[in-house]
């Protein structure tokens, strides 16, 4: 009988500024960092040279942690471009990334780290990959440890509350926007947003919008004001943000006044 | 002229070990730290305790930055039993916070710390009296850094992930819990919770219940399952948390099946 291999989802925050103690003492324990190889769009040609920025601030005994690069399955882009479809194909690549990372883990055992980028309890697949790299009979054990999220970040920059006093907070991606504003949701955060000329904002031009792209990495920009006012702003920033960064990934508060 | 005064306003998550590379560096170049003096009750007290143990890790070069105290106004909680009656209380205490924090700033000058358990954009009112004060005439910046939130913590602690893939999670308090649940709402963090026989969980037997108490810190408790079947559970373990840290905080998530 083999011991279980342990792993530890790490979140990062924004970057090697938002690094807890608690993330930096659990990367000194581990034998090795796992991570997708997307293949070389500019995004995630940033995220790994940032992962390999925080394993070099935090070495362990014999130096920086080695990262094992997986490639990454292809994803249905097509399909995903409604919300039903989207939650299929992310079942799907979610379990074909879980085969590529079961077979490293078997092969490599002993205690693995995921860097995720933010924090792993939003909008990020590392923990239900490994509920299913564990249903695909890997015996696994696993730990999580909280990293600041990008509404966090957001709400920082533009130094205001992710809410009225005592009232909610609804936070959803940029596709399911609409759907909040029908339900009647006046505060509302979108995440994983498309590029503007895909995202519905219509009737919302008299809500204020707090909105941030590339947050706390190159290519960092803030808009904030009357939404129907700050459009031409958002979309000048998101191009100047690609153009400084290569990649641009932008989220956004909006509250009905 | 005189310089305005420089506010940091800092989140320390749920403990030193959350105190990010950011807020550390933050802190060695602040004059002091300004926190309510609470009179008393065991929680405050032990936020007091807690914030010398950070300040006591990251000194500045004189040691550790000198904590001042500012006497709460007292806070009208028989108002704040509604939830109308709650925003204007909490408003009237906001501005006598401002009042009091606003003499000392003015007196001092230099640049000051906030430190915000968990983070300062969700259910914290330390950014709303900053711009109060400043709207009392005095001079200030103000700036603004995040640290690890609860809701985060308490995914983090039961390793899940806080919504369903590309599905939304409307963060709210214990008191509007079921105003969320009328408006359809089906994933939804509650915090600011109120005592058990205070919180209104009627409807929500077969949802799934993720529940944490004095989350990172003493007398940390964990409870999950369908919420009727530990409701029990979550009761007995808000009594233990009480009993070993002398205060309870409690947060949740409650998911409809």
């Amino acid at each position: 009988m083999t011991e279980p291999v342990m792993v530890r989802i790490l979140g990062v925050g924004m970057g090697p500024q938002h690094v807890t103690p608690e993330v930096a003492a659990a990367l000194r324990g581990v034998d090795y960092v796992l991570a997708a190889d997307k293949g070389g769009d500019g995004d995630d040609d940033g995220l790994l040279r940032l992962r390999r920025e925080i394993l070099a601030a935090h070495p362990g005994p014999d130096g920086p942690v080695e990262i094992i690069t997986v490639p990454d399955p292809p994803r249905n882009r097509e399909t995903g471009l409604t919300a039903t479809g989207y939650e299929g194909a992310v079942a799907d690549w979610h379990q074909a990334r879980a085969q590529r990372y079961a077979q490293v883990l078997r092969e490599r055992g002993g205690t693995a780290a995921f860097l995720v980028w933010g924090d792993p309890s939003l909008y990020d697949s590392t923990i239900r990959v490994m509920e299913r790299v564990r249903d695909l009979g890997v015996a696994l054990d696993f730990e999580v440890l909280p990293g600041i999220s990008a509404p966090q970040l957001l709400a920082a920059r533009h130094r205001i509350v992710l809410h009225e006093v005592g009232r909610p907070v609804h936070i959803t991606t940029g596709r399911r926007l609409q759907e909040a504003v029908a339900a009647g949701l006046d505060n509302i955060v979108a995440m994983l947003n498309p590029p503007p000329e895909r995202l519905d904002l219509t009737g919302l031009d008299d809500w204020t919008l707090w909105w941030g792209a590339n947050l706390g990495a190159a290519g960092e920009r803030l808009v904030a004001g009357r939404l129907g006012e700050v459009r031409d702003a958002v979309v000048q920033a998101r191009a100047a943000a690609k153009a400084e960064a290569g990649w641009v990934m932008d989220l956004f508060l909006v509250r009905k006044n």
